[in-house]
């Protein structure tokens, strides 16, 4: 038997849909519902991931919700190579981490909070330490991590919670979670005064995604013993950081990685979070792609030119 | 009455030898014996410490050593302004903190032990959370805390001691102190390729008085879930860091000041401290001058002149 999935045939090249293997029933195949893609997987199919280095040929895709025979759904990470999520059907029991899906939370919405809300959950969590009351700043509060951190840090019951994004368009994204106020990181020279300005007595934890030439201007809210959550660095990779602004106020610098977790502390994070999203606490904006289009989405991921989280979907979601 | 004193007349201006005020007895005043000079004396002077921004006339000198009446000595830090440590007599009762000096140790190795010994003490052990076993990494083990740091690193039972210092000439420093390598900084390039020569296996705490351009270069031997402590930037406030090369092997930078800490605490490690150094386990080798030449101290700390650590030192410690 033949299923169809988007198969790298070559380490750097795009996914091509076509027929690959079924997964035998024996290795828990159950058929996929939704696949969120997410920049890990360019990562992967470009052979630079230590975790996940494949010889193709293979399947795409790291994460994804699987429809079980009773109906119900679990979400798993890193599937038995060369199985991927990009797929009609995938063996489960090989996958690196798995964890229940809740009955009234939307397959491919639980496929997009896989990865990035695992992110924002955990680096809020167990990583930051945010305490109820504490004020916390989100640097990239408009890109995928940044969203559900802005709603999981109200959820979690932050006190003031602002939120950095790229431009005075993107002000909006965050105000329109919860935020408490958003400041664009366009003019770098002046960010830490617009920062200061809205946040006059300084914040307790920051969570950054950008770093760059971002996170030194932000630490001049940074308040004495406050915590910096380094996760990503959409704003570059190098950044030039003076040691007296954070040492004499004892700000630490804290690095977030999903992967430093065990599987089995991820799975408990994602059925929390997944609790949190089935009663409406954190939303994520879908936007749905067939399966059949998963060289497009692959190219638009690339572009950086989606604004929603990308969903592969199949017609087993369909029912 | 009035006793001799290193009075500082204007901000920014040397000391000046010369009678001032005596403390009044019942402000516990106490003969001096001796006084260790610091950097941060130097930005007292300049009035650049936020904690001790006095106006003048007032006696130069946070730190020393007291005789007290029954013949014992304290150390004590920060006394109540006017009064300073430079000075043949100091008023014990409002010192910001004090702590016993034992028996066996030299007075004037005990005023030497202070500012910058707790440095060492506190950023290997309550910052660092030293654990016995563990590799470590010095940098900046040529300084005043550098020199401490090593021995201590090894009276806490670290495994593998590395000390980066300034050139090769200073290698010897650390060295003679138990250091089991030393790596010089000048060729800052080689300096990643340099340390993994040494420490193949990596680090598990780096102690940085550094910064500037050799904590980049030296992150590159932090092992996973390593500890970055960073104390000092002898090499420049300013250091450029790459996100990723620290954040995916889960490495932390953790603030180091003194002051983060309660004066109680710093009193408890003062303690521990100089009875390790009454045993023999950390040594300080002082170069002694008398309280007559504080100004020309004070402008070879300016010039970083003084290869051992100066010590002011009064007729009342020499019976």
């Amino acid at each position: 038997m033949a299923v169809l999935a988007a198969v790298v045939r070559e380490l750097g090249s795009e996914p091509v849909v076509e027929e690959f293997a079924d997964p035998a029933p024996e290795m828990g195949a159950a058929d996929v519902v939704a696949a969120a893609l997410n920049p890990v997987d360019l990562a992967v199919v470009n052979g630079q991931i230590p975790f996940r280095r494949l010889t193709p040929p293979f399947v795409a895709g790291l994460e994804g919700v699987a429809r079980l025979q009773d109906g119900g759904h679990r979400y798993f990470f890193a599937p038995e190579p060369p199985f991927g999520s990009f797929a009609e059907s995938v063996p489960l029991a090989g996958a690196e981490m798995s964890a229940a899906v809740p009955a009234g939370l939307d397959p491919d919405v639980a496929a997009a909070l896989g990865v990035s809300g695992l992110a924002a959950h955990l680096s809020l969590t167990a990583t930051g330490g945010l305490v109820g009351g504490e004020d916390v700043l989100i640097l990239g509060a408009d890109g995928q991590v940044g969203r559900v951190a802005v709603q999981l840090a109200r959820a979690l019951g932050a006190g003031r919670v602002i939120g950095v994004v790229r431009d005075d368009g993107s002000r909006r994204v965050p105000l329109a979670l919860g935020a408490d106020a958003a400041v664009s990181s366009t003019d770098v020279d002046g960010l830490a005064e617009r920062l200061q300005a809205e946040a006059p007595d300084g914040v307790d934890l920051i969570l950054d995604l950008v770093w760059g030439p971002v996170v030194g201007p932000s630490l001049a809210v940074a308040r004495r013993n406050a915590r910096v959550v380094q996760i990503g660095n959409s704003g570059g990779p190098d950044a030039t950081l003076n040691a007296p602004s954070f040492r004499n106020r004892g700000v630490r610098f804290l690095p977030h990685s999903n992967f430093l977790f065990t599987a089995a502390d991820r799975a408990a994070a994602f059925e929390e979070l997944a609790a949190r999203a089935a009663q409406g606490e954190v939303e994520v904006e879908v936007e749905r792609v067939p399966l059949t289009g998963a060289a497009e989405a692959h190219r638009r991921l690339v572009a950086g030119a989606a604004k929603r989280k990308l969903v592969l979907t199949t017609t087993s979601g369909t029912d």
